[in-house]
């Protein structure tokens, strides 16, 4: 017998009081109260009361005796109001309750290794290895359900903005050019390797030469790279072109994204367009390329006014060419000696500095750490420069280069995150742009293009791609949400001349070039169009919009740290036979036990 | 300078005359008219006349002068109504043109190795390799918008049924039962391997243990099969699956779903339910389980008739237990007999028939080609139990089992190719049913399932699940339209008892099951619901409503039947470097040259 569902467990209300109705689930709760089985119905809709008792039918009260939580059953019955004393306000259904007539069970389940939950206590492996039952649990379901809502809104956008939803391959040629490519031997044609896409760049670039004008797709991508807590081998991008741009052109489109996706998910109203800073700017002001604008703090640069000091740390960074920073910590002034002492130990152990300077602009004095061997007139002139209200910490650094800058941004998050100044109610996005289009990597001697060989150089900047390649600006952009970097784009080089020329600078040849880029150089020959594109990282967008600290939570087969999905058990061994059809062996090292 | 398009090439109309416009494009046609020259501009919204002057300016009439095909430009000016004798009725815009006030060249092109058109006369390995310039030909570009169309059109669909889109991995476990996995060697877990998905089946499954109910997803899946006409290395499916539901629920919800694509992207309306047939029936009547029913000719079986005839071939076949069926083609008994002997060679080399028997009906008599064996009391029998009219010819054919019924299939479906009598604007979609659960592979002396090993057996034929598999029927069904199978899929056994059997049948034991589907039994233990679901080619939907004869021209980059991209040459050669981390050697008659 089957009872086929007329309502999920979301669904009933005080008004289909007196209906009959049938409900299917998962039995969350069972409470035996003098004879009468309370049950709640669980689905991902829901909570549903079920009552059986012998008085609405004996049989079904019988077979109720033996459910137990994660049983899937079918139930009909009726319809009706709880006495008022039984209200449940917390849920939707809390008004009303089913009075079963017919009760299928149609599977049993054993008891499950943790409970259905949201405040589980297990270790995220067990977890994993039971993700069918992890993901019963009401926040992985409204965690995959948002996940669900953002793919339907970003494509619903894109079409009516007369985009093409266009498929590229996943198997495609590797090109080692970036992170490592996983591989997929061929077996029809012997020694030869498929790539699974690092991103679909080339071939969105391909599009936009074939006229396809306004591409997007949402795609998943892989990077064999060492994990790290918030990487996963495959993760899925929001993957755009456009012809016939230039920046705002992107900008605008991607803007108009972000807002539909916070209204329609969140019921957040973003204003657009989004603020602006300058990967320069963003580096001076919060040491970071991402920086989180929820909260202020930004930088002030003490390196001028403390360059004569004689404190040797501040003036000899300064004569170094390095730079003595900081920032206000508004109403901080009063943290006792035992707390300062705990940061610095912070500053040194976790951020890597050598040591954290600061000033206490309190009513009653200014304290200075270093008062000992800078002078009160130049702490009273720091105090000025920075703009510290009585009562205010500051918080200072001095180093070389662009470390002070990354360390005085990490500290910015330390204190915000340890005093609780972020409203995490609010969605800051901002575009930093001016990336640079280089950078020296100093290990291989050479330079490598900092988002990828086809990102344009700003005109203004191109006289300097021989003379000078680490000051040219890429027309190249980041999308940051609270200080997380959820996209990144650039106009493209759509001319083979200046494509040469960004060839020369990254030292590849015209040989090398033609191997690993050919397909895509030849199209230039016959005719591209100007045009750019963004990817925005879908899992990270998920994530931070759940509220959650993991992708693995927004995902709902991950891989754990050591790329491994803990469910099925893969990668596994696989039968030699296999591997003699796709003309590979193991390395004698890795052979099987 | 760029000057970006405010207009596209087929929006402008004659109610834009006046507009100083900027449109972006290709040149597609370049004439010069006694010193003004018209360009025929092209984007993948149309074309525009646009018209060089030197009265208008004289600059940009000199650039335009080195204009060339496939030249992309940005042109200014201002929409011109056309006279009345150079109205182009054929074209969207062709009422106006654009007088050029400003001409910017973003590219310039060399010839192209073939014409950008339709109806190009080029060999299909030129066209993929220059894949970005086949995809700027019209019909491409229609049908790369088709495409796009349908995953609008599928997923709002689902969106709107409330299913939840999840994505499943890529990086799977690797379970060779079924077609070649394509494999994926794992560097940080030496010697082991992932497997690219050929269905996210027991993924979609765990999504309904997960209490996900309604699962949907347009996903790449992977065979490494050999490859035909048809088939491509990897494809696209759109997955379905939902809990709670039994065969009329997958039905009504995937015919809501063609609904919705065939009235949306071709505007046809096509009725709801779809005619369902089981598969004996589509089997007897047509030869085929995927009958194409926009036309007639369904089977009739004379072996009752003929039992006793003094001809042989009809009297053994009969008592071989083997049969002798036909079809009746109207119209068609005034055949003359070269066409007749025609056909009888086209059935005995392309079908592999021994022979083909035939009576014409006609007014002035009855002819039977083996008149000479069959009486005429037999003859008239046939003519009479086959229903057909003065004026037509039966078509017949005598032969054993299965075979027989597949061949008269194939003659059906020859005939129908023959003499056009196939209406190619009707859409005839239906469901094949009752599918065989299990079919014997005499080689490995075992039965294999016919869709997978998790399909559900009918409820009245499980007491035959030991004693007599082969009859078995499973509750799995295929989507048919116009004679090509659309689509397939089961309600699957949500019970780990009733699986033991299944594996018991297939002859898998308890240890391999465990090893290869172990998460998927583990997951039924713990409370699983009844569900089931389809997958859809997507491919074969866009190339039937593209009423194109290849996958390849549905898809934006496509492999060819040696599974290699033409385009960017892949499968590739890859460093030794790259083997060596991911711990696989080259088979030694592999080796790199």
């Amino acid at each position: 017998m089957t009872l086929l569902r007329t309502h999920t467990c979301g669904e009933l209300r005080r008004d289909d009081t007196g209906k009959t109705v049938t409900l299917n689930g998962w039995v969350d709760t069972r409470r035996d109260l003098g004879g009468v089985i309370f049950i709640d119905l669980r689905d991902r809709y829901g909570l549903t009361q079920v009552v059986f008792s012998p008085q609405d039918d004996p049989e079904a009260h019988k077979s109720a005796d033996q459910l137990r939580p994660e049983y899937v059953i079918g139930v009909e019955g009726e319809v009706r109001e709880r006495d008022p004393e039984n209200i449940n306000p917390n849920v939707a259904t809390g008004d009303v309750e089913l009075r079963v007539k017919k009760l299928v069970i149609y599977s049993k389940s054993e008891t499950p290794p943790f409970e259905i939950k949201d405040d589980v206590k297990t270790n995220e492996d067990l977890r994993l290895k039971h993700r069918y039952l992890d993901l019963r649990r009401p926040v992985m379901q409204r965690n995959l359900m948002l996940r669900s809502a953002i793919y339907e809104h970003t494509r619903s956008y894109f079409y009516q903005n007369n985009f093409m939803e266009i498929e590229t391959p996943f198997l495609m040629r590797s090109t080692p050019e970036g992170a490592r490519d996983y591989l997929v031997p061929s077996r029809v044609n012997p020694g030869k390797f498929y790539a699974l896409p690092q991103s679909p760049q080339t071939y969105k670039q391909i599009l936009m030469v074939s006229g396809m004008d306004r591409y997007f797709q949402i795609v998943k991508c892989f990077r064999d790279e060492d994990l790290r807590a918030d990487r996963q081998p495959e993760f899925t991008q929001i993957d755009v072109e456009m012809s016939f741009v230039d920046e705002d052109g992107i900008y605008q489109m991607t803007e108009g994204l972000m807002k539909r996706i916070l209204k329609e998910t969140m019921g957040v109203e973003v204003q657009t367009p989004f603020p602006r800073m300058s990967y320069q700017e963003a580096m001076k002001n919060y040491g970071s390329d991402k920086p989180d604008t929820r909260f202020g703090m930004k930088f002030v640069d003490f390196s001028e006014t403390v360059k004569d000091s004689e404190f040797r740390v501040f003036s000899k960074t300064v004569a170094d060419g390095g730079a003595v920073i900081g920032f206000v910590v508004p109403g901080k002034g009063s943290l006792g000696r035992g707390v300062m002492d705990r940061l610095t130990k912070r500053v040194q152990d976790e951020i890597g500095a050598g040591g954290l300077i600061y000033i206490k602009n309190n009513e009653d004095e200014i304290y200075s750490s270093v008062s000992k061997f800078v002078s009160g007139d130049n702490t009273r002139s720091m105090v000025e420069e920075s703009g510290a209200e009585k009562g205010d910490l500051i918080l200072i650094l001095a180093g070389s280069g662009e470390t002070v800058y990354q360390q005085l941004g990490d500290l910015r998050l330390m204190i915000a995150d340890e005093y609780d100044m972020i409203d995490k109610s609010k969605y800051n996005l901002l575009w930093v742009t001016d990336f640079p289009l280089l950078e020296y990597d100093t290990e291989d001697g050479r330079y490598y293009a900092m988002h990828h060989p086809f990102t344009s150089p700003r005109k203004e900047d191109l006289d300097k791609l021989e003379s000078d390649p680490g000051n040219v600006r890429a027309r190249a952009y980041d999308l940051v949400m609270n200080g997380s970097e959820i996209g990144g784009g650039s106009i493209r080089i759509h001319d083979s001349e200046m494509q040469s020329h960004m060839f020369n600078a990254l030292g590849i040849g015209k040989v090398e070039a033609q191997q690993k880029f050919g397909f895509l150089l030849d199209a230039f020959r016959y005719g591209a169009p100007p045009h750019g594109g963004i990817a925005l990282g879908l899992d990270r967008v998920a994530m931070l919009l759940a509220g959650v600290g993991s992708l693995r939570d927004v995902i709902a087969f991950p891989k754990n740290q050591r790329a491994i999905s803990l469910m099925d058990n893969c990668p596994s061994d696989v039968d030699p036979a296999q591997l003699e059809e796709l003309h590979i062996r193991l390395a004698p090292s890795t052979g099987k036990k």
